[in-house]
């Protein structure tokens, strides 16, 4: 006969190591027992029996007989015996994943009273409304998490005793308390069901109860929304009961070691006297702080002051505790990793790394960077008066003010005039295209993963669903709230951090990098091998970049400096030229505009390189739209202008005609308008030069490079690039400047290719986004409206490839064009330059195939350091790696 | 000192193997004389003297002083002497490159004449009318070739003596040649040249002449329309002149192995009595027939007849020969492989290998499939009596007809409502929308590789380009030609196979598969791996294909069957439709319909493969445009209809404005739609089956394979699979069908990914347009109109992508699929059904990267059947690939 399998861990035998086996509850109590502090005897059952349970539906072989011989050695070690009328033992049922799920599993507490017991336990403790007192809460926990009575009865039961007392539950005498057990088994009785006197049941049907709600359906949406796998299954933990309720000297309470907001140290703890856990959970009473222990039970305190710092040190890491005090004694019933705000992480980082309890390396791994994503989104600054509208669900942080719109439609018709927020019951796909031109969203209904969270998130934009208390009527435009009703153009503050949204216009905080952060990024800075550079458009955004430490512009596009009032005009009649020399004339207008454009980015970044791409959108993009001139022209004729004018706009309906696309994405854009117009090509870099001489000769070191957009073919490149370095060296002093040229690689045929085309190229720059699109053959457009959430939904895609690069396919292509582009040019540059190069799981993925820099928004910048140095940190020492889970 | 390189070859030395060398004229030669024919004594100067002398401008060290050696051999030999006075020795200096260039390089005959040799040939020949002809001959041939003055000089002197004698060029006296070899000195000196008496300065500038004729813009041309190297260069023989003008007993001429017109074994020659070669090209008098030398020489007819059975089976291969019969005695002066007809190079290759002079593969190897193209295009069927209107050249093949249209404007207008020919001066890329409305164009100008020919080429339509004496007139749209004026709506036919066009309207023939071509086509069967099945979307053109031997429908397109009177208005409901239940509706309604046409598919293709494709567009393309439904609307708002239809129409506008999209390509179609309305596939995939089952019950054997479109993430498929398995069993009897599920992998990211899409697919098929498009981020339609052909021109493509796969970028994604792919699924099935599939270059890829078949239009089938046997003729025998250029 096979042997059983082990089950059962006394806390003696376990430890945090086995923390997938014990789960993250019975791992510290049994690594806390190792290290010697005081945890009441006890067990755990592993999150294995419980996989088996829920699989079987009947526990596994074995287990319930050791887990009775467990019982029977914590007999021994408490000499008292469970169910035993004279000298009963007690203990709590406690569930515990491998991973938190903080108020996601049951635990039952009293576990071995019964109508027997209790006498016994009223007796050996000298308290018998103590011990009825225990008694009545084991029979209501048992009858909700065991059988799933309503709360609301139990609750009611207590609130009419309450009543009719007419005093407070902790004022209950022995008798009321009598009642109020009667009362219970009333209410089990009405369910057809009585609460069962053996312990031994009472415990086999609370593990099973454990077991089971691991597979309740909050535990499971839990799990969906953060990813956590569904077949880890929870552990139990058997804990001899401790009493936090036997009187004054007695409590129960939590602990953070350090502060958990700002990150201090300090530590922050809060408390009952003469209370159970529960208590502490629901909120009835208010908490007393640690001050208040020093003073009322100085004992314990120092105590606890000690456990704290022993325990840090041996975590190393905040720790959050759980405690309880019986009668002046500490006990320690839970302790792990503390939660803490963004602030606080990055603080706690650093001053443990100066404090010499961890390394650098994990210092950096201890932050993940989307925290800098919270820190850098402006804020909302609240003062505490402020009375909210109400809260929802924060779905996408940052605050957004603007006047409310309720419907897209509506907020397209608004354009971009104003600031708006836009309110909806819910958000669908047909939304999209509204949702682009407000500033944030605030909805009725859905959760996390609902359309409009999405899409918030994937837009950077601040939102607030799943507002319940909240009905948006969309026949007449009102939001109702709390008795308030709101109309469009009423102007809200949403803040996505919190999930609070404001009548009217709050303060906002503009975000700043305090000395922590500083110091996080300078160890960052230290430990990584990716370059981050940022994509800057205008000198004021290369001025910020500068200052969140970007070490050059990865992409400056050039498009948006022709969208000026003074140069669209000439830019059109560019467009519109019928012969070379008409088109050379409107660029030699353009050219002095150019060079003053770049003179002021190449000061801004100053001894740092400076990419810099030639124009790639499609050239109907500088035109007005076709319905526009139509009117314009229709206007014209019913007399009120000029003709010449009207020449002027048929001319510019023709052109528009003659630019028309189906699929302009793919279509007359970057080089291929390049190579079939050089003379667009050479006034920019004619430009560029100009403009580099000019500042270099102010005695400022500049790097620029020139970048091709849209190459799918060497050719392609070999055309251009011959022509443009004779440009390029038709500039006056061009011989004095460090310039590079060099392409995008943003079509999957370059890719493919990228051994030829590297021939012709200084650097590479991988263009994510259309790589994206044409690697999945998706129009980002249109995708977004129309299915792409349905794919996130149905899990047919995992993650949005437009926000984290899609490492099988897009990857796989990134991967090949490095390795091929290396091969045949050594010396080649490579980096990103795409939206996703400031997402943290593309920035490792770049670093694992080499990339010599990530280019990011502005304001991603810090994110992208730290991601940066967490990837080199995870290759170089996969052990803290795979601590962090990265 | 290094010894100089070996420039010459005597003709002994030489031979067929040494074509690089030696040109195609000296390696005949050389090969003639090595094998016992009568051959005039010579020596050949190598190509590699030729490209050094075009790289220094100067003969190579060594080369004349190997030349000298040479030509003292032969004065040896005929015991002649070069410049002898008395005894002199005559040559002709010949250009041969490696590859044919008929015309497009010189030759000069009679070098060593002078004042002095001229005599001496008169001796000795007793012909001193003979001598001064060959003197006036070569003075005329030397002075244009070598200085390039002017023909039209040298013509006019002789037409001159012409008029003032009032007779014909062969009645010239011994008086009126040397006036005439006066006046040629006279056109010399007004060029400020003089005819060089030194015999050997006619010989080096005579090959100095030849060398720098490679370099001439007509063979510069030529080479680049024919794809023939640049840097081969020319080899120049050097031939002791025989006579065919001696007297009534010579002759030259050419002849033909067998028939190049028919194919027919039978000797085809052209010759004249007493002429010199250039008389035979200038077609100035009437060349005999073979059956006239018969009768006038028979013993010159006997040894033509057996040299030209000896070098046919010597080369193996129908033979185009040169001779001269001097004074009865036959020298062979070239021989070639000779050019032929479409329908006689099948019937050649067919009777060579029935009559055992070359194998099998040989025969297969020696018909280019693009031969299929033309035999199988509908031809012009004249009687010889129609007098065309013009000529010009045939740039694409075929026949069409219809009324003249000159703007492209002007066509769509039109619209498809009537058959159109365009007319333009010459097309650009602004005319291609309109191109694909006509049935063929005829232009003014432009060359082969003019935007009308290479879109005529790729359209599949015929043309008819560069007709220089044709006006075309735009103001008023006429077209003249020889005096005829021609209006819009005159109908013409084009030969675009001849180059000719005709007014009205001429029969065509239907292409017909001969006995020869069926036996080819056998043979090509039994030697290929690769399948060949047919892109069908009808039962008719399912019918098509077996006929033309399709083993099986590679793609049927389902999508075309919605689009009859009966079923649009059905489908619009369908895509109208505001719920599940209502789509559910419309597709029940579908569903018969769908069934009938599966039922005629599955029986016309019994015993065969037939792989459906579940429908792919956007669904906009099933509703009417924007426009029409707005112009409708307005319609029924003043008041001419009910208001029924005004809601209809109302309804028909919001959901083509919810289906808008960007870019259509990259949007919502395919897979995607199948998956947000899995209602859709379900009922085609039922109508699939129960059309199965029902035409099994018949007693037929079919194999239906369903095939989703457009997949890139393998969980597409996945999904999409697990339902459809579902929908496809709970068909009545669909076990006893043997069905595939499959995909088309026609995105970037498919290939990509292949190894986790194959688990889920029982076959692969390449929709090589989709996937060329996203691989380079082309629209196909704008490309073609917008910079295609600008690419293609400019060499930045050497080959437009959609006709041929492109094998560094599209290729390099499907080798990767193809072998990812079997990697996870051994059995899987690999095809292409893209365009591409009927191109004999992509076949040939598509076998070295061991796809299971390749599927074409009907029509290309006999060609992809025979690019297919090439494609493994080439893989097995190497040897034969090399000697066919493959």
């Amino acid at each position: 006969m096979a042997q059983t399998k082990k089950y059962i861990y006394l806390f003696e035998e376990g430890g945090k190591e086995l923390v997938d086996l014990l789960g993250g509850k019975g791992a510290g109590l049994a690594e806390m027992t190792k290290i010697g502090l005081n945890v009441p005897p006890g067990f755990t059952i592993t999150t294995e029996a419980c996989i088996d349970f829920l699989r079987d539906g009947n526990f596994p072989k074995g287990m319930m007989e050791q887990t009775m011989d467990a019982l029977h050695m914590i007999e021994e070690k408490v000499s008292r015996k469970f169910g035993n009328p004279e000298n009963p033992l007690l203990v709590s049922v406690r569930s515990g994943a491998p991973v938190s799920m903080p108020g996601m599993m049951d635990t039952v507490l009293n576990v071995g009273l019964n109508d027997e017991t209790v006498k016994g336990l009223a007796f050996m403790t000298d308290n018998e409304r103590f011990a009825l007192d225990a008694y009545r809460r084991l029979i209501q926990m048992f009858g909700e998490i065991v059988y799933g009575l309503p709360h609301e009865e139990f609750r009611g039961l207590i609130e009419k005793v309450k009543r009719e007392k007419g005093y407070d539950e902790d004022k209950f005498t022995t008798s009321d308390i009598t009642e109020i057990i009667k009362g219970e088994n009333e209410i089990y009785r009405k369910h057809k069901k009585s609460f069962p006197q053996d312990p031994q049941e009472q415990l086999v049907e609370s593990i099973k109860a454990v077991f089971n709600s691991w597979n309740s359906r909050r535990a499971k949406t839990y799990r969906e929304i953060n990813h956590i796998p569904e077949n880890m299954g929870t552990a139990v933990s058997i804990v001899t009961m401790v009493f936090g309720n036997m009187g004054s000297d007695s409590a129960t309470g939590v602990a953070f070691t350090r502060d958990p907001n700002t990150g201090e140290k300090r530590i922050f703890a809060e408390y009952l006297t003469n209370a159970q856990g529960e208590d502490v959970v629901a909120g009835i009473r208010t908490p007393k702080y640690i001050d208040d222990m020093k003073m009322e039970m100085p004992q314990a305190y120092s105590d606890l002051i000690r456990m704290c710092d022993i325990l840090e040190h041996h975590y190393r890491d905040m720790q959050d505790i759980e405690f309880t005090i019986e009668r002046g004694k500490l006990y320690m019933l839970q302790t792990r990793t503390g939660k803490r705000s963004a602030k606080a992480a990055i603080r706690i980082a650093v001053e443990m790394y100066e404090e010499g309890i961890i390394s650098e390396e994990e210092a950096i791994m201890r932050v993940t960077p989307e925290i800098f994503d919270r820190i850098l989104h402006p804020q909302v600054k609240t003062n505490g008066k402020e009375t909210p509208l109400g809260k929802g669900l924060a779905a996408s942080p940052g605050a957004a003010i603007g006047s409310i719109v309720f419907s897209s439609e509506r907020a397209i018709e608004l354009g971009k005039s104003k600031k708006m927020i836009l309110v909806r019951p819910e958000t669908t796909a047909d939304d999209v295209r509204g949702m682009a031109v407000c500033e944030g969203f605030l909805t009725q209904k859905g959760g996390m993963t609902s359309h409009a969270a999405v899409v918030a998130r994937a837009m950077g934009k601040p939102a607030v669903v799943g507002v319940e208390t909240m009905h948006v009527d969309t026949t007449n435009n009102t939001l109702t709230i709390n008795g308030k009703t709101l109309h469009e153009g009423d102007v809200v503050t949403i803040d996505g951090t919190s999930g609070l949204f404001y009548l009217g216009e709050l303060p906002v905080e503009k975000p700043e990098i305090d000395k922590f952060s500083k110091k996080l990024l300078e160890l960052a800075d230290k430990n990584r091998k990716l370059g981050v550079r940022a994509n800057a458009n205008t000198p004021e955004e290369a001025h910020l970049a500068r200052e969140n430490g970007a070490e050059g512009i990865g992409l400056a596009r050039t498009e948006r400096m022709f969208l000026g009032n003074e140069r669209i005009p000439i830019m059109r009649s560019m467009i519109m030229s019928e012969s070379k020399e008409e088109r050379q004339k409107y660029l030699e207008q353009l050219l002095p505009m150019q060079i003053s454009d770049f003179v002021e980015f190449f000061k801004t970044m100053e001894g740092y390189p400076v990419i810099i791409r030639l124009l790639d959108p499609p050239l109907h993009e500088f035109l007005p739209d076709k319905e526009t001139i139509l009117n314009k022209i229709y206007e014209i004729k019913s007399g009120k202008n000029g003709s010449d004018e009207l020449q002027y706009y048929e001319k510019l309906l023709k052109t528009v005609r003659d630019l028309e696309e189906f699929n302009p994405m793919l279509g007359f854009r970057g080089c291929r308008v390049g190579l079939v117009y050089p003379e667009i090509y050479d006034m920019q870099v004619r430009a560029i030069m100009e403009a580099a001489v000019r500042v270099q000769k102010e005695g400022r070191r500049i790097m620029p490079e020139i970048m091709i957009p849209l190459v799918g073919h060497h050719n392609e490149l070999k055309i251009l690039m011959e022509r443009l370095e004779k440009t390029a060296k038709s500039v006056k002093d061009s011989d004095q400047v460090d310039y590079k040229f060099g392409t995008m690689i943003e079509i999957p045929r370059a890719c493919v290719t990228a051994d030829k085309i590297a021939k012709y190229a200084d650097f590479f720059s991988f263009g994510t986004n259309d790589l994206t699109q044409m690697t999945f053959g998706y129009s980002r457009d249109d995708a977004e409206g129309k299915f792409m959430f349905f794919y996130l939904e149905n899990g047919i895609l995992e993650k949005d490839p437009f926000s984290s690069v899609d490492e099988d396919g897009v990857g796989e292509l990134m991967r090949m064009a490095v390795e091929k582009g290396r091969k045949s040019n050594e010396k080649l540059e490579v980096g990103i330059c795409g939206e996703q190069g400031g997402d943290p799981d593309t920035i490792y993925f770049c670093h694992k195939i080499g990339l010599d820099y990530v280019s990011a928004s502005p304001y991603r910048i810090p994110i992208a350091r730290l991601a940066a140095a967490r990837a080199n940190i995870s290759e170089m020492k996969p052990e803290l790696a795979s601590t962090y889970r990265y």
